[in-house]
């Protein structure tokens, strides 16, 4: 079974949903999650704030934070997590933010990946990831990466 | 040259942006027209609206018209696309809905697509497609079917 797979049947089991911020991946995690067919029961659906003044019009994240640290960066991961849960009113929300490349993003390395996701329990966790590969493979990484996050988090509840 | 890059580089010449609002393809569109680097500046973002209930929520399809004609119809791509297009204030807008499988949705068949595209020059033509497969081709198709008429649209104007 795929990690989205088992992340669905978690989520299934116990009546919870999930929905996505993202940015590198412009929607990879969304199309991820939504492979397996009955996928509507547990994800709610998502924003793609590829432009970096769409994380504050969309979710909210607060431009200052922005401002000071840039878009890729582990605060701004978890602002989109807990942002997305509560707008779109599901059990846990998840925050992706990096650098595919080729260039760098406002003096951050390409291939840095912070992730986050937000439930119940209280503040997100942010993990930090370094990926090599070109723009695909790092995109890729990227969202295997969030599901396993995703996963281990889901399944501590259990 | 892919039908996405060149869409990439039709826009970038014109200084212009798209931005999606996608429901059953879950944010593969996004992540096609992303592909190419140096996306962000022509991709501004988009919404995954999976859920029925986040149409009207996150891009304002007025839900009087969910409830009457089901979310997968091409009125209903038409919103999406003039509303995305507004809210995330790009030059064009992209809808999608349709049904990936395996069961119907709303009385509606298995592989059927609405896809409109919404720019300047007034209201959104919303196009119909009937795709046979599995999930994951009709969900595949459906991506290439908007990027050709995206490609289509801005074309024309150039």
């Amino acid at each position: 079974m795929s990690v989205a797979a088992e992340v669905h049947r978690a989520l299934l089991a116990r009546g919870e949903t999930i929905s996505t911020a993202e940015s590198m991946t412009a929607g990879l995690l969304g199309a991820a999650l939504t492979q397996t067919a009955g996928a509507s029961a547990t994800y709610r659906g998502g924003v793609i704030v590829y432009a970096t003044d769409l994380k504050s019009r969309l979710i909210g994240v607060d431009p200052e934070l922005l401002a000071a640290r840039g878009a890729v960066d582990p605060e701004v991961a978890a602002a989109l997590a807990r942002g997305v849960r509560e707008r779109l009113s599901s059990t846990w929300g998840v925050g992706l933010t990096g650098v595919a490349g080729p260039d760098r993003q406002d003096g951050t390395a390409v291939g840095t990946v912070f992730i986050a996701v937000a439930g119940p329990d209280g503040t997100p966790h942010a993990s930090a990831y370094r990926f090599d590969g070109d723009r695909a493979e790092i995109r890729s990484a990227a969202v295997d990466a969030a599901l396993n996050c995703i996963n281990d988090v889901v399944g501590e509840r259990e």
